[in-house]
């Protein structure tokens, strides 16, 4: 590389763990530069003194959103509750290239936010402008994006299994069952009686049970464009005494070695998609605190039935990784650049 | 009680946890005593020096089940490898009552013992004659019995959610699916690479995937009785990064309220079996230790469809509570006694 | 015992991890009744809403301290943070005895209490009276106390370990250094950051280092009235990701042989104290869930060095079973009424 | 740079938890390529049959030693069970560089080497001539060498903490007492019923207690070269529930203030050892997945007391990522190449 150029990069909402998550990538990445680490409440404090393990790396100070010279960054990355980044990125100045890990602009239809979100979107011209995160299957969109919407992590796990099935027609669209199992950091760093380690060390236990997960909105939107027809999923999340990852299992109705072939096709030239050979099948283990996404397909005894298994890292794949690899591509850089680090085991 | 009697107990393979789990139990009877204790490899120990946690008891020492005198026992517990307990139970003296923990007396029909188990059944009689051990529904039967089969631990967990809604024909015999997480106690003390700390702490995996596991001979069994012809379910478990518990996420179609009220009904005198009010769900958290199922229902935002969530402690519940609990009817004593410790939480 | 009487039980503050431990107890006791159980802010609520882990239970609402009628309770426990216990007790009817599980009364001297709590006391006249509530050693003064002190978790794992050492003059007073290892249920429910699984279950931490934490009031009170001088130990604990357990690793200076030979004759009629023979070292998950605390000895390779390692579960034999301890001496009940329950290994 | 060289690396025990971080470290170095993996009883499998969570990557196939053609080696890296690289090391080409992970060379006195490990050194010469790999305090011996030696994790975390006190006359040398909590991955893949995850998961235990772990022949050997005198320190490992860390908590007589200055000054220029402030003290979290040291110091009530605190990643900073360092060393590169990605959090 002859002439590389370095991307000056603003994380807002950097005292959560998918802020960490990016500092950590960041970290190594060759042509980005931290110039800015926004944190309302923690504003004035190191990010070494929030993050003790990131203490090894020259980082600014926090500050508040207010405080940043936005004339100086390339691209922020807005790691905010749901909500807030909306007036935010309406504000920020054009030339900000934005990669927003939240659920502001994840859904495309202002009556479908509302619906799951439970108010009025603020900035619907965005809105609908904003391009959905999904690296695999919007890279051409993203390259040109202003603004990039991340997916949710449950959201990006499921696809990832079931996409291609449905493109290609090859399950029964009324009978796709996701059961889940979720690592704790996907819950943020809030404060709540049932997430202290007392509470989690030894539970498993379901949430947003019977269909009441918000990223239900992303999984209607997205199967339903992909189906041509209204596609309802039956999905559930259980928390597991686990920091990082998400598997997903998928019970499906179509043929196995089918559905096994049209996902290595797809995803034979991917970079962080790893298909396993028929029969075997993945652990979320396999792929911690990295940007790879590992899916097996075995079929079931009961014919015409068969699994579908996918795992990803939700604060990487499932959130700061995709976003990094998204802000690669939004800033001209190869998509894999800081993001080839191989998962921890064990 | 006026008059009580000691009845005498023997555990066979007590050096696994599921014997471990028997002394505990029995500790607290007031009418057992624990006259021999066998297990093969470490005959000659003394039982607090292969479990630490029972060093306060005073037990016998670990002996080979041939140096037992049976004529001195009244009800042996049979906590063997699968395979072992058939010659075993079939040449013990007729007064011998006997709860066998492990599966060779779980199916009635020596063809699927072969199917699932791949070798014949060396005691065909007696296999006819072995009662179910699911008390909740075998009651009657296992207090006349001398031989009580008990029930997988992951039979046992979707049974408790599935059985009652089976006999009264409140859901779609074609449609059921049942997702388990499984802590990995059950796979019990045996020495493999995934089941050291290292590489279990942070992962969650599924195994015997695609209909592989034997306790669907179980539930082809049990279900199909009670349906009156052939139900075949959709059964995956998957280890979790916690010792003790099992939870059952059932997905089913039906009405939620007719399941639940259902399911309320059955269950309403039962000593051990909670079902919560309808749309609360159960964690595997809250039976730890305990002999108690906790059953949640739930209906999906998919119309017709329904969750039922069902969990217990595999090694209580699911295994020797349950034994315990048969043992208490074979003997004549009240069937809780013994059995009423409060789940240990956090 | 051809005559017993039911003891009219309160617990105040049950919405803790102690309080719902002391149900979990008494549900077994055959000899006590929980009238009323209190929970400022969430009065009103069941308790199995609070613990779901005891909704098989038939208990008391929750209920404000002020609502309780204290004319119908013999005895009442106080699992209520530091502080609040003063003012309380002293406005109780003398006819209430009380359990203290917190640091309100187990310092004797008014100036050490404000040391180390950093308030004066409000209820001096009842410090003084109050018994310290390390059962095995103060036995016969708890038998007839109307107000029992709960002694710290880490203070009782380390007394166990050192009081029949300094006793009986076989250790150097000034080269006693105390390293332990912390299960986090001894913080409490409280919601902090750090205490978040995500945050846990991969660390391990000290906290109060360098000898700022309060249970330091109490070595300094009891070590120094044993050895009739002024003993400083130095004690560090540290958090490690298990719910439950304290393990305490002394390094000392003396004869380890006749420190083992010691231990074993202070402990040998003791039902919860368990020396483990020379050379043999306890582990924290033998203990889990019950009310026994293991001690054992070694030598060490550098002469005149010995270790001493205690381990308790901090939620029981630290805290409510020691609590429950107490309570049984105070109503004539057998001392270890309810607490033989075998600790739940794995 | 214009002209970079890529070296030929081999990774001897390839199948073991070291050999695997080996490889993930080595993943993204830009200037080595990984060209031979041995595995006696896994050869003929591919690497990512073994680690699943290295299937992205394109590795040689696991051989036996005796098929690797070292005549295309650059550098070896020996992660063998101690005893292995003796006759190993011996025999291979002198062209062939070597940092073994193993025990083998710690000790430059074949008669502590006998002492410690049990039997007679076999290559003696070798010995001598070995570099102890302690990076920060051997670097200019390293650069030269052909053969280093790896130290043992816990080895390394104790010196970092004392090296320099022990240099600069800062603690009382008879007073040296360091309590080690210990991640599970230090005792490797090997089967052992006490390192199954039912049995580690809620347990905290000593092991080698009272002066018997080998690391002692380390300490013995460095402490008392430092010093001038014999040094024996007291050193206590506990395994605590997590995979990956070690942390060291040192007590220690001097002055603290004094001795945080000195560890400060030392690691001022250092690239991976982090010296807190004066009263912060670092948690094993912290450094997970990442070649970093953390080191606190504060000062002890106990006047004249004093507590530093090291920690690091036992699979990394404790040996796969020394080694590294090492090699780069060895080979020519920047010491940090491939070392500098930031600990994984949560």
């Amino acid at each position: 590389m002859t002439h590389t150029q370095t991307h000056k990069i603003a994380i807002l909402g950097a005292s959560g763990y998918t802020g960490a998550e990016l500092v950590r990538l960041i970290a190594t990445h060759p042509n980005m530069e931290i110039v800015a680490l926004s944190a309302d409440r923690k504003a004035g404090m190191a990010m070494g003194d929030v993050f003790p393990h990131l203490r090894h790396l020259d980082l600014p100070k926090l500050v508040t959103i207010d405080d940043i010279d936005f004339s100086q960054v390339d691209l922020a990355f807005a790691a905010l509750p749901h909500g807030l980044s909306q007036a935010l990125v309406r504000d920020l100045p054009e030339s900000v290239k934005v990669v927003d890990l939240g659920a502001d602009f994840r859904l495309r239809d202002p009556a479908e936010y509302t619906k799951w979100y439970g108010n009025d979107h603020v900035a619907t011209e965005l809105q609908k402008t904003a391009v959905y995160g999904l690296t695999e299957f919007y890279r051409e969109d993203i390259k040109g994006a202003r603004l990039v919407a991340g997916t949710g992590c449950n959201a990006a796990t499921v696809q990832f299994a079931l996409r291609p099935l449905i493109s290609a027609g090859l399950i029964d669209l009324d009978n796709i069952i996701c059961d889940l199992k979720n690592g704790v950091s996907g819950a943020g760093r809030s404060l709540k009686e049932n997430m202290l380690f007392a509470e989690r060390s030894t539970d498993v236990t379901g949430y947003s049970q019977g269909g009441k997960h918000r990223h239900l909105g992303e999984f209607d939107q997205e199967f339903s464009l992909l189906a041509g027809r209204k596609v309802e999923i039956v999905f559930t999340p259980h928390l597991v005494p686990v920091n990082r990852g998400i598997l997903a299992t998928c019970y499906l109705k179509g043929d196995a070695q089918a559905v096994h072939a049209e996902l290595a096709r797809v995803y034979a030239s991917e970079p962080f998609v790893v298909v396993l050979p028929f029969g075997q099948m993945p652990g979320m283990g396999n792929v911690t605190g990295s940007n790879f996404c590992h899916i097996g397909v075995c079929a079931d005894r009961v014919s015409g039935r068969l699994l579908v298994v996918s795992t990803l890292d939700n604060l990487c794949k499932g959130s700061s990784g995709q976003a990094l690899q998204n802000a690669n591509l939004m800033l001209g850089e190869d998509e894999t650049t800081g993001l080839m680090l191989a998962p921890v085991f064990p």
